[in-house]
């Protein structure tokens, strides 16, 4: 494309950087911003250079705070004996929402993924085991996806958390609630087979 | 969503004020400049800041342009006898593209819209009769969408540019290249029936 300005093509080569748009819908959003007030352009502006600068991680979690310690971390409410391990800030935004989980969290940053470059020491790993060793946590909820990176996390997690005798599970495989069994896939069946709930056991 | 940071719900919100953006995707957005260098939200941030406060519009056909002039209105190698009119920059960009056009523009900014409170006095419409009126225009062609505002305001331009004596067109409808006949709906297959080119005359 030709831009008949150098300032809209700057703008929509920058908008174009985020995922997910392209230049087209760069040239869109730009010239939405040109037709509102000022102050909008201004607010989403300073809004998102602010984040980007002031944001902090939780030196517990790592979740994203505004203080050193989140706020689910610093709450007297919740099950400090607990910990849920997540891949990242989504997914602790996803398990909250659910209003079924009372324990803390713990934001890997990722999953290990070898094509991706990003092994164990890429990830919040050492500072899991520093808050097991503490002897305070009496459970570890691995809440990764279900692929091959996810499930490849969840082993080596298991593994290095064995030594410590902490209880270390997994978020259940299976059939999405309202799901069919006639839709759905041969290897999530197999295994929601496998991973069978015990009903006389409860 | 309960976010756990005043910063990334202030992105979060401004950003998904945007056109097409939701809740979930601004999240993803932000959540993306987070994991980005510092330098590419500050990019970001300054090129739609600086285009909001700087753009400026071409005097002449309103398109947006660094200078008074834009570089279509400045050129010598484009006729400046013909003016195509468009609603937005977005048709002039479109329309450039296809190389098959040689003159000057001049942009509206929208359609005659009574239901979104868009009359002929929101519009371009009287610098395009001033245009006209220098003498140096010899054919106005009208690439307005082909919808019932667009079409309204064709009607509403033609009536207008009547007694200026100048040629007053509208670019073709009908199939469009590629098409098929039988995929065509009624109304376009009906117009292209009545506007039909013909071969001997050519």
């Amino acid at each position: 494309m030709n831009f008949p300005s150098k300032l809209i093509e700057d703008a929509v080569t920058e908008i174009s950087r985020l995922p997910g748009i392209g230049k087209k819908t760069a040239l869109r959003l730009a010239l939405h911003l040109l037709k509102q007030n000022e102050a909008v352009t201004e607010a989403l502006a300073l809004s998102i250079t602010r984040m980007r600068e002031e944001i902090r991680y939780c030196k517990n979690c790592h979740t994203i705070s505004d203080q050193e310690l989140c706020s689910i971390c610093q709450s007297h409410r919740r099950d400090h004996s607990i910990i849920c391990v997540v891949e990242d800030i989504r997914d602790v935004l996803a398990i909250e929402n659910t209003n079924q989980y009372t324990g803390l969290y713990h934001v890997l940053g990722g999953v290990i993924s070898p094509i991706q470059g990003i092994g164990p020491e890429e990830l919040k790993i050492e500072s899991l085991l520093d808050r097991v060793s503490k002897g305070e946590v009496r459970e570890i909820i691995l809440a990764l996806s279900a692929t091959m990176e996810g499930d490849t996390t969840s082993f080596y997690l298991s593994k290095k958390l064995k030594e410590s005798g902490v209880k270390v599970s997994t978020i259940a495989r299976g059939i999405p609630v309202g799901g069919e069994l006639e839709f759905t896939d041969e290897v999530t069946l197999g295994r929601s087979i496998l991973t069978r709930i015990n009903y006389s056991q409860e």
